[in-house]
């Protein structure tokens, strides 16, 4: 394996295709207009918070990488990127959250009704883009992805009892939430590739989404929040069980794990008490554990890369790698 | 037009494509299965609570009526009443509904969380069948129609505002919620026989649509609940405003229309104000205009068959006209 790239940002990923990334944002604008008017406003909050476009990256990078051009790429990166919007619109209906990004979600905005329908407005619009492009292969590769992750939402739902929750499991949930639309990015990037380029970048993509998920996770029991300068601990907070939890319980004590258990039964744990199962789930060495595996799952993602011929567009995937593994939120 | 048939019911309707239906009802359980336990579940009170196929039905007959078969009929009809249970559930969602057809709903039984997660799980099985077809068209239907809905779903939201709710925006609303998906499901039936054939069904179910929604509208301020022997109001009870509303209150003196007006902002208003807006509906006229204009409707769907083949099936989908427009609840 190559020596990771120091201080990779998302600019510099997104430097070589930034013009056909403004493409796919008009894509998306001219998709979601409507001339009902509560439909338009909630557009307009949504295209403020919107994200970092990382999705529609990876898209563009993997079809560039590829070897095989798609003029398609830029409305399928649409796709992709309003079929992630709809899921964040359902996930905070569903988790109740009131901010995103530091920005308040339509839930929090409108009302819970408004989010429910805005998601399927989102999805449906995603649809019938698909069909636009008179091509079977995307609109398969979309219904099961889409299929997918609402499994993965409901494995979520079951994350709570953290006694039955395996790790196991674990990898299935964060394979269907998160895994399956970044993969799908990549494959989508490679429908006029080979397929052994396509099935490369597939798994690429797989791996880069659940090494991109336990970061997420690790980051809810490392990165000091700026206000209290402690841990956030809010999976904890909301009784969601991920990696680090998983592998220190087989670890701990009896009396530590009581702890743990009494936490989960908590309605609304206080500080101390998440502060308390943090170390706890550090000295069981659960967080480095799930660093090591972020990192294994790096190396499989830059494996994958490998099967590919070389291009500026492959070393900025691998990029991506290290810039999954070193973000902050 | 010719003598409507007297007492049609849906057995009637049915009658002949009643061993076509049990592959359709096998369809839709294949469809569905997963061997996630709580989808298992969810999945077996949605068929428990299955309905009366009554759009599966319509696309059945319109496939025979069309004159050209269509091998993928039983397999369109589980898509169009996926799709249908999927509204269902959000539906019920995003009204907070505990009830339908006397059966609890999944929000009522599981939660929230649960019913926009298997809405969205629905949907994409939905999908999922579709992209089998391997043919665009069907799925250029549903991503339209999917939308449509979406779209109507946003005007029921806006529907709560009688003074400013026109006929002109009620019948877009009817359009979208409801007779998007009878018409698409006439229109899947003919997806084989010829443009004129296609275009007379797709009309024939917007029409019969919009009369289905509107005597279901009418039902709420005439058909007598068997405790309380009174119309139940549960749309004025829900601030929702509907056609014979609509019509009334360009009609009611201005003393009637501040009845109306403090109704609307009652939070939960009684039976007495309730029973007073229906009696003060029916004194304008609102009951008479809303059947008749399902009356005119029916005629236009009644016509629109006449350019099809003389069939039995065209002679039921004529019969299902009346089962609209007589039917109870």
């Amino acid at each position: 394996m190559r020596t990771p790239a120091a201080g990779v940002t998302l600019a510099s990923l997104q430097a070589g295709v930034q013009p056909r990334l403004e493409k796919v944002k008009h894509e998306l604008r001219r998709s979601v207009a409507s001339d009902f008017p509560l439909i338009s406003e909630v557009n307009g909050h949504l295209l403020q918070m919107q994200g970092k476009m990382f999705r529609p990256t990876l898209l563009l990078l993997a079809e560039e990488a590829s070897g095989a051009q798609d003029p398609r790429a830029e409305r399928l990166a649409a796709v992709i990127e309003l079929t992630h919007l709809a899921t964040l619109v359902h996930d905070d209906s569903v988790d109740h959250s009131v901010l995103r990004r530091g920005m308040p979600t339509i839930n929090a905005l409108f009302s819970h009704q408004v989010s429910v329908i805005m998601g399927d407005y989102l999805y449906s619009r995603a649809m019938v883009e698909l069909t636009r492009l008179d091509d079977l292969e995307p609109m398969r590769v979309m219904a099961r992805v889409t299929n997918e992750m609402t499994v993965g939402e409901m494995r979520q739902l079951m994350a709570h009892e953290p006694l039955d929750f395996s790790e196991y499991e674990y990898d299935l949930l964060i394979k269907a939430k998160t895994a399956s639309l970044l993969s799908a990015a990549c494959e989508l990037g490679a429908l006029r590739a080979g397929a052994r380029e396509r099935d490369a970048l597939r798994r690429f993509g797989e791996q880069l989404g659940m090494a991109f998920q336990i970061v997420d996770d690790l980051l809810d029991y490392t990165e000091q929040e700026t206000v209290t300068g402690k841990p956030s601990g809010n999976d904890l907070r909301e009784h969601k069980v991920t990696l680090p939890l998983i592998y220190a319980l087989d670890r701990l004590t009896p009396a530590a794990r009581a702890e743990v258990a009494t936490l989960m039964k908590t309605a609304e744990p206080d500080d101390t008490q998440i502060s308390r199962v943090i170390a706890l789930v550090a000295e069981a060495g659960g967080l480095d554990y799930a660093r090591g595996r972020g990192q294994r799952l790096a190396e499989g993602a830059d494996q994958a890369l490998d099967e590919l011929p070389p291009s500026p567009a492959r070393e900025t995937l691998r990029d991506s790698i290290t810039y999954v593994l070193d973000r902050r939120r």
